[in-house]
């Protein structure tokens, strides 16, 4: 049953010991691991870990496996978004509205992003970058995709996307579009429900479609398939597990010859309601050719096996998907040696780059170079509130303790407020002054929200008034400087409230450098520049 | 200069890229690592990182000095209290209170606990822990020692620290017992400033000696001085750089022949007081072999350096520090080939061991097995809110989202509110009901407490009453449990608050194990135990 397992791609921790794993309920353990890849599983997803780690880790599953393996994650965002060490980069989001500025540079900066990827995904022993999204993210609300995809606009996410799987490619790594046949306009989580995309075939044609077929035209390696559903072209299935989607559209319309790899079986929108082997019976006959995470490994093999047996897969399609597979590593030039992996080099970001694309997407209020008629703010050098807004400080990758977002106003007198899905309520219930000032402190108060997703869906359903606190603290004259780390349409949203003379930064990236950044353009007028103290992070 | 490079050990952090260091300004960036490597620094304290980042790390620190090194951490607590992935263990003081209740059981555990200390020490390619703490927790607003000692008591703290210097060294690393002459009575921390220790010579004979006194009769290899004035036997300079405190007491009166090794000398206490040359200077004169994370590695070398020149250090003295540094490698048996990390190993925890301790060291209120008696509490299985106290969420390695005192009761459909030292209040400021419950919400309260220090000191210098809390909570009938996790002070100050029925936890350790076990003892209570969900931590 080699031919089976070679076409599932199974989950596991980047980490090494079974208890540092971050999701027990969907990371194998070290145990069944590696009895799949010794069985033959094909491939491996991976999360968590550092850099570093990640290298060993690979070096071991290829050890495991004994026969070259297909390894990937969802490093859309640089590797060091998934993996600290590596290059952390700023969303793609960021570059399609500087595209909308500056297309030629944003299209050049797009190819050394993917080659940025490309490197460091090399470098960690990983093969296959499960990107670029090719989504194009017309609805602000997409509470999944959102800053992920590369634009608002069909023809600039194509066009990116392209350059970004150019890049990559060019490094000797797979690339993946996703999540086909678009998943931009929906206003729900496929992680929890099934959406439904109710267009004809004629917008698809004109929205969701250009970006993927730009794709292909660059030789994107895989398609991954979207948990939605298309009713215009199948009425009973989500396109994972729909052929005419996936053979239909995908393969003969678009005339895709690589690799199709479902999203995660495992979510809820699937395998609760197919149930683990038939969704994956289902997802190879609607002409995929890899299963990713399906909900139990060892049920997709057995069901798969019986529907060959009953005749409902032929082996003869089988075998086609994993020849594809084969052609994919042998383009990828994978080596099944543990050598291939560079632990050290995994850990060499590229911090020009990174820091060259945080410069590039910053937008600020009043714009940079217009500060002469601007006047300073009248709470600008005194120190007041810090105050943070973040989904949650748990494991919060891009604020540790030293990141300048905390570190840079605290260092100057600064009181730092943590406001995040667990903490004691900040808010009064008042609409029009929704912030409990009482609670907060005296003093001025700087804003800094990290916001990625749907800005006011907030945490769990609870929306968050920040365009009434912004216009609160503005009245109480307290609003010292507003940062926006994240989403353009919370930036959007506030970026007209603020008074004359009071300072606003937007940055699409969330990391420390992006913070630094950040602080360095609002730092003029409230004194939270670098010094060169030491205190910041860019050093 | 090769001599005095030697007698250096400088800090680095446990993460191969410089970007990822959690304290720029005290670790060495890699550029200047390598260099004071190659030109033959001795040794490397390092802080941060996985096990198995540290592994390789270490790898690449021998491969740069070219030469046999010291490689040390402040392991405590089990290597995994600092590098994720190896065997974390309940502090010291859980087998404290364990010895006076079971002592040859907790004397034999301590064995073990070393044992195990030093086998993950080993695989990560580190040869030195810098353990055990020998100071008698006498003074419980002790702000920087507390749990991290082994007693209250000297002969307890001598006997059990000494099991584990048995236990640890037996694996081939060697130990080192600090902080010389004892830092338990101290109320102030020497990180910040420098504590004065008041008492005489024949106090710190009865007290502060005899568990150094046992240290150096099982065999330690090193000792490491502490930052403190002892005017009784040297009025004019700390411990750290008093002859008659490290030759005279130290050397000549307890006959010890091991390393000496300083505290930090980057300390403020030290630092700020004497400068970065100077302070290393003074320290050899006193009678120190090894100088600890110097302010500056430079300025030390040359002032030791200009120190031979002048006479002030004889160059025969510091080829006997080099020649003790050069037996305690040998004892060790260090190994200068790359090869001496094994990063998989590193990742195989003594889960058993760790367990064990946890359950051996457990506390519950009323006593286990004795609810048969108490009325299940009012509020027993109606979820409410889950309030979690911790200085901080930020990087908390105790407390990921998938942490069993989160998991656990949200699974269950609690709520949980973290407070920590940014979280905006829940202070009423009313002495007699400090809470302010508005902001809480309603239902009955869990309340979880992560304090390891000085209880009632909290963060920058705040109080938190929380036995009025308690009393609060309990007058208005929405107590429903009491878990304390790390101060065996705020412990005992609470339990006797608790009203009858309502069931309390104490457990010394706060990682997740521990966490499981405390909500499986609480749990018959609450319905919080494990049931196999997979919601929880401890598969």
């Amino acid at each position: 049953m080699g031919l089976i397992h070679q076409l599932l791609v199974v989950r596991a921790s980047g980490k090494l010991a079974d208890h540092q794993r971050g999701y027990p309920r969907w990371e194998l353990a070290n145990g069944n691991l590696q009895e799949l890849l010794e069985a033959g599983v094909g491939g491996v997803i991976l999360l968590g870990g550092s850099a570093a780690e990640v290298a060993l880790r690979c070096a071991q599953l290829r050890r495991w496996a004994g026969q070259p393996l297909l390894l990937c994650a969802d490093v859309e965002e640089g590797v060091g978004q998934r993996f600290d060490g590596a290059t952390w980069l700023v969303p793609p989001l960021a570059l399609g509205r500087l595209y909308g500025r500056e297309p030629e540079r944003a299209v050049a900066l797009a190819e050394r992003y993917g080659q940025c990827t490309g490197r460091d995904a090399q470098a960690l022993g990983l093969n296959w970058v499960l990107g670029p999204v090719c989504d194009v993210n017309n609805n602000p609300a997409n509470p999944v995709i959102n800053v992920r995809a590369w634009s608002e606009d069909p023809m600039a996410a194509g066009v990116l996307a392209a350059a970004f799987i150019r890049g990559a490619q060019s490094k000797g790594v797979l690339t993946c579009a996703k999540h086909f046949p678009g998943h931009g306009d929906t206003s729900s989580d496929s992680h929890l429900t099934l959406p439904l995309l109710p267009h004809s075939r004629e917008r698809l044609a004109a929205i969701e479609l250009p970006p993927f077929q730009q794709a292909i035209a660059a030789d994107v390696a895989s398609v991954m398939t979207a948990h939605l559903m298309l009713p215009a072209l199948d009425p009973d299935r989500p396109a994972t597990l729909s052929k005419p989607v996936l053979t239909g559209l995908l393969r003969q319309e678009l005339g895709f010859g690589g690799l199709v790899v479902t999203d995660a079986l495992v979510m809820e929108a699937i395998a609760g309601h197919y149930g683990a082997g038939e969704a994956a019976v289902l997802a190879l006959e609607a002409g995929a050719d890899l299963v990713l995470m399906p909900a139990d490994a060892r049920a997709a093999i057995a069901a798969i096996a019986a529907a060959v047996q009953n005749g409902r897969l032929s082996r003869g399609q089988l075998e086609a998907s994993a020849e594809r597979r084969q052609r994919a590593l042998e383009r990828c030039g994978d080596r099944s040696a543990a050598a291939s992996s560079d632990p050290e080099g995994a850990a060499q970001p590229d911090r020009a780059l990174a820091l060259e694309l945080v410069r590039a997407t910053l937008e600020a209020m009043p714009p940079a170079g217009d500060s002469a008629g601007a006047a300073s703010p009248p709470t600008a050098r005194q120190p007041g509130i810090n105050l943070i807004r973040l989904d949650t400080a748990l494991a919060a990758a891009f604020l540790p303790p030293t990141a300048p977002a905390l570190a840079r106003p605290e260092a100057r007198g600064w009181r730092s407020v943590l406001l995040e899905s667990r903490s004691p309520s900040l808010w009064s219930g008042i609409p029009t002054a929704p912030l409990a000032l009482d609670r907060l402190g005296p003093g001025p108060v700087l804003l800094q929200l990290f916001v990625r997703g749907n800005p006011f869906r907030g945490h769990a359903g609870s929306a968050e008034p920040w365009p009434a606190a912004l216009r609160q603290l503005a009245a109480a004259g307290r609003l010292a400087g507003l940062v926006v780390y994240g989403s353009p349409y919370l930036w959007e949203e506030l970026r007209p409230l603020l008074p004359d003379g009071i300072p606003g930064v937007y940055s699409p990236g969330q990391m420390p450098l992006a913070q630094a950044e950040a602080l360095n353009t609002l730092g003029s007028a409230l004194g939270l520049g670098d010094t060169g103290s030491g205190a910041g992070f860019t050093d």
